[in-house]
């Protein structure tokens, strides 16, 4: 690609964009993205973009739709004013868990996002681990979907203690547990939900050697912790030592998340900074930053 | 059509749609309207669309992007559910005053809306007294653009002084005052926004003869209330009576509008139902319901 | 729907159409499905579409793409024609375990194959266990994916021992196999992938007690048979006892599949007419229609 | 932008054509327009257009279908030739008055206008005084919507007297009124349609101050001139001096229009050459070029 | 098809669309289609269209840009007004000709009026003796492609010399010709164009014998009537008795039309009301209705 | 352009392809083109396109569905994989023939495809010699129909007797008949299919004089040979010497090709590689390759 390219930032990761940015030497486009008094986005770019590349850096995190109405703002704003290709960089990307219907008569947004962002001008994606894989095929675009596995394991390689045991939390994530495990060097578990007797209890079965050790539970992102909890509880009662690192990419922290995840044996949550942890005030959430993958990322597509 | 139909209500307009369905001598589909702990809108039909016409009803008044995404979602359930047929009713439309770029480097929502509501499944849209009649063509399926002049002038005829002006409280009114003027028999003033010496200052220089009247200011939305604020300070200057009655189809209410419509000459403030008017406590606001204009289009639609 | 209806079938699935009708009490519709010396196909609808809903009958079984091409060709006759809807019933949808690129340079053909469909002019889909949920959504059009496991499961209940394990040969179908577990009444267990050592030798470990119990193999589509291959000796070696019973929705058995699947201790293979069995001499399969629940289907859809 | 460009000019703007291309230092693109004896358009391109940024200037003035037309198939061949854009120079774009429907069941032109364009090819957009800036939200492409009134103002700063009123001839030309004021340093007056007695006589209110002054009507375009000789009549009415400039941006000129404008005390009639004067005879008619301001924005985009 | 239909004429075949509705016994649905001063179309539904199936007939006949604006103008009122279907009878649909480009650099009108009349909400289309059958194709819309043979075929049977020979002008008309000559059981004649020595001239060729015979000309339009003169003297010079008759579905009659068809022995010339012939001082030109073949396809398509 | 290329070849040209890149000293793109064991394409770019144009070498012969879903398959890699442009060179163009319905209730099988490539991310078409030059309006995206008479009749001025007459076998090729006769200074002839007494017997009537001569028949692609094994028939029958070469851009050879043109006075028959001659041993037949037209027109689309 021979023309510029500018970086944009919308309201949720102006510090990861500017780390970005500095990765790659340059500055933040300058992009006033503000609310007018009833509520409604006022997306005002102050550089040229015309005939430019523009990486629009946005999660849609929570408050989801805001933010996300806020990327497509951004993305209608530049491809009105002639800019040559719009990259969403979605660090986190919401909506991404309604990937099917649940029962035959509800909405499936992650595709309808998908369309919405293509709508609005957006003709490359780059997200960071995808809830599913298969999102990418909700676009007709290019999607890149980068993982924060190595980012993350670096922190880990220095925290953890070597005798860890890597815990998948369901066996959704074993996929993304092995992936830790290999670049670790370590083992893996995984809890499995079982229904007791038909009945609604259902108990975590652990599957794989945890006895004794200390555990790394991992997972695409942290919502609610509940899961968390729940695989705490039951690795502990399959003998784990009190001794817990909990990884993931996104942290979503929705309000309950602190109260789940307020055990006194998890000693540190390690997550990027694809949402910004405004909760500075937990000690032991460690942030990790996502700019030097995406750095690459722009540099590889404007090689 | 041959179809059935059902009525829909997002988490907006619950009490208009009950009063259209019962217009209609239906009751109000069974449709659940939820956020997840993220704040992803969760959608839940509970009634068969299948080959069924469909109405939408929800304003997508602030928090605007909630309230737009909720509708698509609804759309969009009901597309992939079979519906027949999908008419949105935004009793107000929002983003109807992003109709046009301010500066070459911002967004156009009104449109970006528009394509996101047609993405979504909409193929028909029924809205009130739309910001600007253009927002029409950034649909590519039909629009009804129904008005509420009718329904509030009933209630203007019952309070107001019948030697009452109608002032516009700018120039883009003219046309919504004229009609207001036509219907209940009065003469028509606007206020003209004139620059001093090329200053910042803006007068309001009031055409039309106020001199001892009554005044009725007509809006189609107030957001601030800013502007009602200034015409009564022009009016006043103007030698108007101290008795004023503002009517406007939407009640946008931004938390300054309290302040801004704090004025004791002001008699009444007349809305209608397309937003819903939670400051209940605001003794002098009378809503008028437009539940019968919309129901008869809904009428109307089916035969 | 008003409307009459037909039901067409493709090259693949003339027993199944023909069997789904009878459900309806109507025939099949005329349809010739031919191809032209130089291998191009020669659709020729032998009845009038005009208005009517047409429901297109063909798996995109091998050889995948002649047979999606039919699946496309009848649909762009039945829309020059002028029908008034058309339903492509896939009672097994190929290409829908390519959901996802393998790399970053591979082709989305489950995407793809979606698109085309829809451009073809399908505008609504029923699949049967479609191998990823989320290929729903690479459609925009309504997809109904219904499920074989009721009817599997009346197969089963017949013949199987009652003290059966349901087995899922990977954690992949460890959905599925639950469902067939609870229908049953009996317990279930997986097979998980590991890698020994970081080498390329892979062991299936089993979770869940097979000591000394009948299994019961289970999964969404049976191609080389080399998952089950390996899962039954990994069963056997777990201590589970020699009496199989395989059962899967999509018989697509490949060449390889005969021999992979000739183990003395299968006692029987049970799939449904999704796919022809055109290897009428083994005897151990057994297989079930679909016809009652795609019937069903369409009947539902007319109502 | 890397690669070359190409000016094209249709068969209306011919002379602006070759301004502008002088404007830039380059010939007009060979390319001929012709009809068919049966009336059907004819377009040959004369030169390669390959991976070249193509600039067709071609207002859609009376006959609008005809030179609509004739836009499209020069960008159809553009595209098929495989131009790198197309960008559609409209110095007059037709329809644009089409901008919503008048009544339930009209056309809604403007857009449908936008939408051929966009279909034939065209992926960039630069019109001069859109009828009314919403026309942008019609497109989904980049429109760029240049002013005449620096050029038109140069001419008028030479030729009319410094204590002239610019005139305003109804409401919706407000704005434009103020940005001649402001940019000539004038006071500006505004005339008001007013229905007298709810009968169908409409009488033209003078708001401003225009007593014993010269006046200047402004508006976008003058068509068949009714507006300004009412504007005229009512101006004299209220005192102006027997001395008026009428400008305006496009000269659509009806036949109707030299009736019109043939008023004694109308010094001069300044238009752009948006459209082609025709009636050269017309010796009061002053013609400034749009070239500058069109050659600008090509250069802009070539940046 | 539950819901009622209409029929709307545009500015071309009011006669033929009256006749039709007489076909139906109904009237023509009342639609003005005017022009604004300044040649702007201006379209004006005055019946509801709502959820009826329209008919529009309009043929894009000379001059073709207004006339098939005008069924586009139509269209979108009728999408707009929420039509349930809208089906454009083209009896000549123009442009058809250029259905391949000439050269490298030029427009391919016909495949970009079938996405226009698409975009306008056109969703069927009947045409009669289309220039090409390919042209379908260009639509994707079902296209009904009517031919007039067996209607034109009725007026030569009355008129014609038994022993006549149908003649082809040129090779590409062949299929035509035998269309006629079957059905009139008749013997066919083609003319090949010949280059003489690869000069400029050609000469036209007899394929078959017409020596002494009189001779029926048939075309799908006459245009310039180039053609026909040049066949009427290649036939005289091989013999053929002076005795001609011309028989064309499309009467395009350009303005050379008058001087080459002037030809003594050219006893009568047979064309179908396609195209209104307003050269009704002709004499020798018979024309026939296209009413009950369209009525028919309107019928066929309601049932 | 300004960024690199890369010449892919899917599974059919590989020799041309090679050819190809060797024209442009360039070698040709890794691309691996394969099929899972349930005959699921599989394409595996094996080098990086991001930016690049892309010309993927793909002729849609027999088996034509399989062949043509890998062009789309290699093409939807290239579009996720981020290529700046992908062109399909289609030597032999699949589904040409069907570019037009046989009866109302057959596919459009030609405008399909068309359809699919350009939903694939095909933007550019190169063929060769298309059955009809209409199937470019199929396509959306610019199409270069490239010819290989002028290489065909290179190897035809080699072989030929001087004085041979070029022979069309239908009527449908005359324009290439002609095209090859003004490039060789050759008389040309045409069969004429004729009925005989309305029976189904149809006797080839040859129009110009082959007594005592040389016939070349040249026709676009020889398919089951039939038509070529009537012609010679006929042409002997009116006199032509026993000495035939038949020439013919596309050897699509069904498998009874081989018996029909088996005809002893067959001297030659001349094809391209447009498609390769498995059928080696043919003795008779000569290969020329489209290798430099094909090269030259990737260099002109790279200059």
């Amino acid at each position: 690609m021979k023309s510029g390219f500018i970086i944009f930032s919308g309201s949720v990761n102006r510090d990861l964009a500017m780390a970005i940015a500095q990765h790659m030497n340059v500055g933040v486009g300058k992009c006033r993205v503000a609310r007018f008094p009833d509520t409604e986005v006022n997306v005002q770019l102050d550089e040229p973009v015309r005939d430019s590349h523009v990486f629009i850096i946005q999660s849609s995190c929570p408050p989801v739709d805001e933010h996300a109405m806020e990327a497509f703002a951004i993305a209608d704003a530049c491809r009105r004013a002639a800019a040559s290709s719009i990259t969403w960089i979605a660090p986190y990307f919401g909506y991404a868990r309604s990937d099917k219907r649940r029962g035959r008569r509800t909405a499936l947004m992650g595709r309808l996002i998908a369309d919405f962002a293509e709508h609005a001008g957006v003709d490359h994606v780059i997200a960071v681990d995808l809830h599913s894989p298969q999102v990418e095929g909700f676009f007709h675009v290019p999607v890149e979907n980068l993982t924060a596995v190595p980012v993350i394991s670096e922190a880990l390689k220095r925290d953890m203690d070597p005798g860890s045991v890597i815990v998948s939390p369901d066996t959704g994530g074993m996929k993304l547990a092995s992936a830790y495990a290999s670049r670790l060097g370590c083992t893996a578990a995984v809890l499995h939900k079982e229904r007791l007797d038909g009945r609604e209890t259902i108990v975590n079965r652990v599957v794989g050697d945890v006895r004794g050790k200390a555990c790394v539970i991992i997972d695409d992102m942290i919502s609610t912790g509940g899961t968390i909890k729940n695989a705490i509880d039951a690795l502990l009662q399959a003998g784990a030592r009190e001794q817990f690192i909990v990884a993931a990419t996104h942290p979503v922290f929705t309000p309950e998340a602190r109260t789940n995840l307020h055990h006194p044996s998890i000693q540190q949550i390690i997550v990027t900074d694809s949402i910004p942890v405004t909760h500075h005030h937990w000690r032991r959430v460690y942030v990790v930053s996502l700019a030097p993958i995406l750095g690459e990322a722009i540099r590889r597509s404007l090689d």
